[in-house]
């Protein structure tokens, strides 16, 4: 709903009475189009109160950050009547709970990051507590990986899933299944889960990555760490992005040597050596040109396995031969060098995303079960 | 709501009468929970007719991304009747409009990618054809970093916005702000929003760094290429994220040489020429070292300009003296070499991304008046 009293009224108006919980999320920063406590005390008919606590931990949080105190702020530290505060361990607004006619109001930040843990963190419990119930949740999350929807949907038609509900979510690059499972009987359902899970497992074993928690990223961190494997990069399209991701797991350092971003012919030549004669012949997207790529960052950094990626990332420098989306990853280890071509039908980002998605995805490949010569 | 008839009957109507247009999304996919366009149809009554040219488009399209047809797609052509088609450049899913009781019902895909273009291109159109008006509507996006919205707030508090109203939206790393005027005379309007964008472009322009569909890469990229500078980057705590924006702009190889990840001490002394003494002596996060990698990695790639990050992500590696959120970001030119030093409040991702946007405001900021030396 928008920024309004009435909008606000309008919605709590519907919401309350076709639900055991309303959850509201936004409108609680210092500015003045933030009105949502206001508008909601308003439409209870309750007062807002100074909350000391409250404004004392505001002001020491805007001091750590360095952030002058604004008069502004204090709007932050305000609460109707009875409201239980919700701690934000994020930023600086704090969200609250209300009882209302046996009903809960929930009033937490918008801004993403804050709504998500005060959601995880503070809602889930108080809605727990507040309605007890005998039935348990299990949820279990699969994550694919250049499979569509509807060829999932047509592999597990077949498969009985015993009551358990499945839900898919596209989540670029990634397709999510999220199954569940409700009930009175722990040890039944989990069997449930574990049995339905199998089931899938076993029609779509060569496109799951992941499961819950996991990223792909963490994933291939773990493998090289509990194989104790270092590894080296050669972007050239994806400039940085596979760094990034292999960067975004606490403790990359172990494994990750360097990176070389070799965006011109002459960083290709000369830190990666390769041949100007093969760049000449077959072109800096090719797979000669990656192999040699794979190959040099190898040498260079010193490192057990080197991973290059080269292509055209769009919207320009596409041929008939090579048109936009043409990508080949090459890994190398101490043996051996594989090359994989790919041809991504997308704008410019979404083909580094994905180029960067299946170049993690054979490294994992690599990992777990080896990695054949393929020619495509 | 829930991807169930009920709940979306309920919503219609509820939605309906409270509304001249309702869009809804999600549902269109090919899968057994996508249920969205028959849950509408029997709510209006309508029955569901195949579309050939939908079908066979959705067929053509299957086949150039190379995915096998399955017959669980043919539910993609099925729309209610007199319903009007509306297309989708990016997925498989068309959407689709209703005229019920003089009122719209514009239905889309979910998927955020999806949604966003066939909004934009499909439903606002239309939109506008069926409810003219002779309100013209101007909006300008200011975008801003390092600033809180409290503090904004009390910058613009003596502006005078004219009747105009100002929405405030953090997308970390940034802080957007929206100006929104509305009237019949755009002569008008569009005087009155020149005049409040001078004034709070005044009283913020230290933060301010791009307008409406500008992004902070982007600009960069343009002010290199116009002055013909070429750029190279040494990447330490970011892993490539840096590169990776930078080469997020069309036509970034004109300036973009090179990037070293340079995560390792040896790739900093081998490649960069940092000197062993200085990362013993001062360490790898400090001033000294992040002013050799910015002068190392110019030398090495042959660029105008050199740009370097050197910090602590986190979680761990941080001490008493260098806290996780420790940050030193160099950039050397032919004459000198500036370093600033930040630290930064956040967790590991949000450290990268907010060096990645100060790597970039300083870019920025030397490219447009220059850069002085400066402690901190």
């Amino acid at each position: 709903v928008g920024d309004s009293f009435e909008a606000i009224a309008a919605g709590l108006d519907f919401l309350l009475p076709r639900s055991e919980a309303v959850v509201v999320t936004g409108g609680l920063g210092p500015t003045a189009d933030d009105i949502t406590t206001e508008a909601i005390a308003k439409f209870l008919g309750r007062k807002l109160i100074l909350d000391d606590d409250a404004l004392a931990l505001i002001k020491e949080r805007m001091r750590q950050r360095g952030r002058p105190w604004s008069s502004n702020n204090e709007k932050q530290a305000l609460f109707p009547t009875e409201a239980h505060k919700l701690k934000n361990t994020v930023g600086t607004a704090w969200g609250f709970a209300l009882w209302e006619r046996e009903k809960i109001i929930a009033v937490i930040p918008g801004v993403p990051a804050e709504a998500r843990q005060m959601f995880l963190e503070e809602v889930v419990p108080l809605l727990k507590r507040a309605f007890p119930s005998n039935d348990y949740v299990l949820t279990k999350v699969i994550k694919l990986s250049g499979i569509s929807e509807s060829l999932v949907d047509q592999r597990l038609a077949d498969i009985d899933l015993m009551g358990l509900s499945l839900g898919y979510y596209p989540r670029f690059p990634e397709l999510q299944l999220v199954l569940t499972a409700r009930g009175k009987e722990l040890n039944h359902l989990q069997e449930k889960v574990a049995n339905a899970l199998k089931k899938i497992t076993e029609k779509l074993k060569d496109y799951i990555f992941a499961y819950d928690d996991e990223t792909l990223e963490g994933i291939v961190a773990h493998l090289l760490q509990e194989r104790k494997l270092t590894i080296a990069l050669a972007e050239s399209l994806t400039g940085g992005l596979i760094g990034d991701r292999l960067t975004d797991v606490p403790g990359s350092s172990t494994f990750f040597e360097r990176g070389i971003i070799a965006y011109s012919n002459r960083a290709k030549i000369e830190l990666l050596s390769v041949p100007p004669a093969v760049i000449n012949e077959y072109g800096a997207v090719s797979r000669e040109t990656a192999i040699y790529m794979a190959k040099g960052i190898r040498t260079l950094a010193n490192t057990d396995l080197g991973l290059a990626v080269t292509g055209i990332a769009g919207p320009t420098g596409g041929s008939e031969i090579k048109p936009v989306g043409t990508v080949y990853i090459a890994l190398s280890d101490e043996t051996d060098t594989y090359c994989t071509h790919f041809h991504f039908p997308w704008e410019r980002r979404r083909n580094k995303i994905l180029t960067s998605q299946w170049a993690l995805l054979i490294l994992k490949r690599y990992l777990t079960e080896g990695l054949s010569h393929e020619s495509s």
